[in-house]
């Protein structure tokens, strides 16, 4: 029998109609001829209101007790699921974690897969049971205690039951309908886009389209499965929605697939630096440790310091605005302590990021200039560039981010389709 | 290390300050050096919201899942008391029913104790662990699904774990602060009770004193687990509430240890029922099967019917006022069916049950003729009288019920303790 695995988020399980809209579209798909796997999340609110009382209670909380509590909001909603399923003549029942049982690490709240056997569930199916509405989110240690994997961990078990049990896809229910070329807050050309690659739904999610949890695509990526995002708020069928899959499955591809943006980026510039063999391990070493999330960095060509023989130079990066203050203090203390050596440390708060992304620059040539000529033609200025190989970013003034934006959705084409 | 287990329920964790307040108790039983099993009840409210959610999505449930939902609000309640505890520095941890794990039948929503294997806890224990937090009214059935005890539930788990680890005392923590000789809203008099048999309580439970679940007070009566009943609003110590216990523990009885009341009983008499062998199967039979609690009975002298050689008797019998109706139509039905016959069915609905209590019975003639004369003296008519060991029974007028009570408590100066 083929399986699907199909995940709904808190807002498409927020209350019981929601519930029963999302189990519809499960029947659905049994009446096409599918065994279904069902991935729910807590109804939205409830998570929040469990961590609420989880940090009012003990802020250096044990994890242990944190994800047996945390970990109940799913349990309510399969059980509500399975339930509902059946009202519509669907074979069905829940499963908690530890009943499949989902094995993770110890590493609570954030707890990583080690085994989904399928004993417990193929028994199920063969049984005749069309639909194992599993709690998301949540699984149990080798100690016998709960786990959870972090916010967005319901993405990665939907991921994990579809590679354990050879799923022909996954589809993702959530409040979008789609991945769009980009935000179409923004510019109201914005496309849906049929299909796209793993790695460049990789690229986008790191840069701020938040829809998929950047572990699940991953996981999806390493274990090629097939994921669909679509809404559950929509009438849906089998063409509704973005199918993220393996390039192999995208006949044609543009040379740029999407724009993405980061609003509140800083720029920080360590003026005179020493330019000696391990600098930037000095540099990066500390703020790593101090957990400041360093993305773009660019190292100026080597000069002598007047009136020396030593080469020194200036050290550039990003990181996130709100991570200034402790990227400042983790670089003064590797100062005072002597480890480097700088004049001054120049800061930019007002940067946004934006990034050109595709898999088609692999084979085209040109797309840099193409990038820099939209963005010229329209005033921006270019502060930091940094390149991958299907990605361009470029540091700009944070209030021509909207412009820049427009600029490159227009100049790539991105709202004609093919 | 002596090992006590206390039981919150749902008022006594109705928020994050209750449990606090819940928790601080358990810390002083731990510094006056116990171990402690805790077992916790949902938030109030809780398990009323999810039952509730249950029923709207389908109103005759599959009862595996109506546990997997129902038993959640009791894992919250068990997580939050153990950050809590550990929070005042006590070693603490939660479990839930299938970790322990308390093995149940599979009889969902009304699941029987199977075993409660000590180990996981006792090894726990060993290691320095002070304090297991279960989550109440839970467990697991053979087949590995989460099954409930119903409600009140949490009750019984107390006492089953009390029994299971020969705990030195059970104490039930709830919104008052001891068993009385009577209900206090009816007389002032009222007074707490130090001791009361198993027995006793049993009769009193049942009757209408609403504190403790009737099966717990059998199970503890059955394993000698010795029950206190306190309140978790008020300042306590080893003296407080009512202690529950074998009757070899209370040294001196009085002949009678409380008054109960249920006040919306009714009186159904069948007049001129034929007086045969099986009569009274083929009456209380149907009633049974239609789920009529059939309390008090009463059968009169048989006599010759009028013109016949048959004997015939009338057939008086109580029932709660709520379940007339369904009793009327069963007898009708049985008639009908030429299984019973009489001539009239005579309900009167405005009767109350008044009971005095008392192991002291046994030993001592002319409780009845003492309790009839109270009643008498106040003009209170009798209407059906049933007696046990340790109980006596009257149906009497409802709107006599409450001077009934205190003509009682005053005749068996309930008020003087000892």
């Amino acid at each position: 029998m083929p399986l699907l695995v199909m995940k709904f988020g808190g807002t498409s399980v927020a209350d019981l109609d929601r519930i029963r809209n999302a189990a519809a579209k499960v029947k659905a798909e049994v009446d096409r001829g599918y065994d279904v796997i069902v991935i729910v999340s807590a109804m939205s609110g409830k998570t929040n209101e469990l961590v609420g009382w989880v940090n009012e209670t003990s802020p250096l909380y044990d994890a242990r007790e944190y994800d047996a509590v945390v970990s109940s909001g799913e349990n309510v909603t399969a059980g509500l699921m399975a339930l509902t399923l059946q009202e519509m003549d669907v074979p069905a029942r829940s499963w908690q974690g530890w009943q499949v049982p989902i094995q993770t690490t110890s590493a609570h709240s954030a707890a990583r897969f080690v085994d989904i056997p399928r004993a417990n569930l193929d028994m199920k199916f063969a049984e005749g049971f069309k639909v194992a509405v599993i709690a998301g989110f949540q699984g149990v240690s080798p100690e016998g205690r709960i786990t959870t994997l972090g916010r967005g961990g319901s993405d990665t078990t939907a991921v994990a039951f579809a590679a354990a049990f050879g799923a022909e896809r996954c589809d993702i229910y959530t409040d979008v309908d789609g991945i769009y070329t980009t935000d179409p807050r923004i510019t109201s050309k914005a496309r849906k886009l049929d299909k796209i690659s793993f790695e460049e739904m990789l690229e986008l999610a790191s840069l701020g389209a938040k829809v998929l949890q950047t572990r699940s695509v991953e996981l999806a990526m390493r274990y090629k499965v097939r994921l669909r995002v679509l809404s559950s708020f929509d009438e849906t069928d089998e063409q509704s929605g973005t199918l993220v899959c393996d390039e192999d499955e995208i006949m044609e591809s543009k040379v740029v697939s999407g724009v993405a943006y980061s609003r509140e980026e800083a720029k920080l510039t360590l003026v005179t630096v020493e330019d000696r063999p391990g600098i930037a391990a000095a540099i990066f070493g500390p703020l790593a440790d101090s957990g400041v999330n360093v993305d773009m960095i660019v190292q100026n060509i080597s000069e002598k310091a007047q009136g020396s023989d030593k080469p020194v130079t200036d050290m550039t990066f990003s990181c996130p605005v709100d991570q200034v203050a402790r990227a400042r203090k983790a670089l003064e203390a590797a100062r005072d302590a002597g480890h480097i050596n700088y004049d001054t440390l120049e800061v930019d708060e007002d940067a946004a990021k934006v990034s050109v992304v595709g898999i088609g620059m692999r084979s085209h040539a040109g797309v840099a200039a193409r990038m820099f000529r939209a963005l010229a033609a329209d005033g921006v200025n270019i502060k930091v560039i940094a390149t991958s190989e299907i990605k361009i970013s470029v540091l700009i003034d944070r209030k021509y981010m909207e412009l820049a934006v427009q600029a490159l959705h227009d100049a790539f084409e991105l709202d004609k389709a093919g």
